[in-house]
């Protein structure tokens, strides 16, 4: 749903003067996209307070999540725990983008095994591990060479499948 | 695990020079246990931030989790986010005084209804409404009078029944 990355890759080129190029990433973790020496470093960015509070949506996130929650039970499942001061970013965050998500349908988790749901959205194929259905893998720049899973390359392949 | 309801009536008594006995407690939720005009303000804390952060635990709570974390895959399952700022709270809590309890096994939500586990030990019997596993039911004031659960009150309990 966040972009995440894009805010990650941006702020490094600003803190260092250099950063990860798209063909860098292609196929690659933000971690493994630049000098090992700055590598701790440019994940550090997902622990700061306020960090993750203004990523920006991938496209059609917003109109593809609204009418797959007008037709199924939708829940939000953000492993954040490891992070736990993104807890309120990604709250206030989901609020402001999705105010028609009640907190009833928002889960922060560390280990997705616990999350009982008939498809699974994600862009971490270790997150479909021990999921027991349908797992359907969201196309980011680290997981370009996964071929375990079913995948999907934009909210609009989300909706075409499951609308 | 946390007697935040403990804290409440503290904090509230010290506020208003008044607030719910124990008998007025048994068998109602805090909000029943004021009169009408003070129902919203008891719960109020709830909402604040730090409020959480610092509640006692309940007795033999801290040993028996061990126990239990060390035999079973145990999960620590907190409805925390209708109270956006108490996430936080709860995480650091739980580092605090449940050091051995990693990251991967917090998880954070709304509705338990997306938990998938054998066991669910919980003080709300409104969590087991959709849960497929084996419900107990811990005892708190505001249970006292629910008799549709299995029940177990106190974590001395828990451990004979499960260790």
């Amino acid at each position: 749903m966040a972009d995440s990355a894009h805010k990650v890759v941006r702020v490094f080129h600003e803190d260092h003067g250099f950063g990860p190029s798209h063909d860098e990433l292609h196929g690659r973790g933000l971690q493994e996209s630049v000098p090992p020496e700055y590598s701790e470093k440019i994940i550090s960015y997902f622990f700061k307070k306020g960090f993750l509070r203004d990523v920006p949506l991938l496209p059609d996130c917003q109109e593809v999540v609204k009418k797959l929650y007008d037709k199924h039970e939708v829940f939000i499942v953000s492993a954040a725990t490891e992070m736990p001061y993104s807890l309120e970013d990604k709250f206030f965050w989901l609020e402001e983008h999705f105010p028609f998500i009640p907190y009833q349908r928002i889960v922060f988790c560390g280990d997705k095994r616990i999350i009982n749901a008939d498809i699974l959205i994600d862009d971490r194929a270790r997150n479909f591990e021990f999921f027991m259905g349908r797992p359907l893998l969201f196309t980011a720049h680290h997981n370009i060479h996964e071929n375990r899973f079913e995948r999907v390359n934009s909210w609009k392949e989300v909706e075409k499948l499951l609308l």
